[in-house]
């Protein structure tokens, strides 16, 4: 073991110890506390492996996984944004950039570079993976808000057109699973959760 | 997209939700609250990827990220038994082997056998999968320990040689990192945070 290397990889293991901390909007399945991005990121992996199958295009599971596990570590320095949140959208990218150089920059610079690339590479959307990776991203709060009657889209007065916005790109990750949040956006609607404009 | 299928998929999705408010012993670095087994799947998940170099025989990485997402969700219905409760691991089998049953029933069958089998692998400790899985499982909390100044242990009084007992087989995992924990018990014990018993 090459010691000094296995202490970057110890540090940068403790440091990402924060991003439980790190809370979203979304609130856990039974109406509970809000979830964290930790959680988050557990859930998704969860998913990419179980339902890949849905996919539009072959992917790599084990680097899908590890997208979307570490995707949101740089809000360990810049906070989550709410997806609604358009001021907040605005300085999102400056101050995940500068995260992204701190946090990354603590593991061997050959892991380093492999993380942030992950990272680059679910923020460019471009290929197959971080194309299911977002569309995992989008999948995975909605059920949430869903199974608790659509109350986080009701608390802040959210429009059908706000969600098809913020999905515009979802169904390029996994058409079937778009077509089914559709109904599940149909259904919100119909109770008066998601407003219908 | 058949639409059965799914639903189960979709129902065992919101179902291991429950797994963020199963809580552990263990507390968050910076000595906060106690980690929940979501959180702890999720760290354990990076770490496998982050350090597969030290594991003692070539492993399948996607197979072993799943096994460590998944190795606790028995556990929302048996409940965490912690690793020094002696009376608690003389039924944490029966209590396990009935939670697998149901909560891997809910998906379709294929994937049921699929998770099921991996949660077997990891009980089985046989794999060079499960060996390293082993490995993250008692290396993360020895870690979040460790940064806590070894206040878990210090808490309820664990001596040293509990903590090799319970590690008895982690070096079949990886030799390296077991070396390196064994550093960290010394440490614990020279400042009186483990028992030197």
């Amino acid at each position: 073991m090459d010691r000094e290397r296995f202490e970057k990889q110890k540090n940068f293991i403790l440091e990402i110890d924060k991003e439980k901390s790190i809370f979203r909007q979304t609130h856990l399945s039974g109406g509970g506390r809000r979830e964290n991005d930790a959680e988050h990121a557990w859930h998704m992996a969860v998913m990419v492996y179980l339902l890949q199958e849905y996919a539009n295009e072959p992917i790599d599971i084990a680097r899908t996984m590890m997208m979307v596990l570490t995707h949101d570590l740089v809000e360990i320095d810049a906070g989550d944004t709410y997806a609604y949140d358009a001021a907040g959208k605005a300085t999102e990218h400056e101050r995940e950039t500068a995260a992204a150089d701190r946090i990354f920059g603590l593991l061997p610079e050959d892991q380093g570079r492999l993380m942030r690339g992950l990272w680059e590479e679910f923020e460019a959307y471009e290929t197959p993976e971080a194309r299911f990776a977002h569309t995992m991203d989008n999948f995975q709060p909605m059920l949430l808000n869903d199974s608790n009657g659509g109350g986080d889209w009701k608390a802040r007065g959210i429009k059908r057109s706000q969600t098809e916005k913020r999905n515009e790109k979802t169904g390029t990750g996994s058409r079937e699973i778009w077509e089914y949040m559709k109904t599940l956006l149909d259904a919100n609607v119909a109770k008066g959760s998601l407003k219908d404009e």
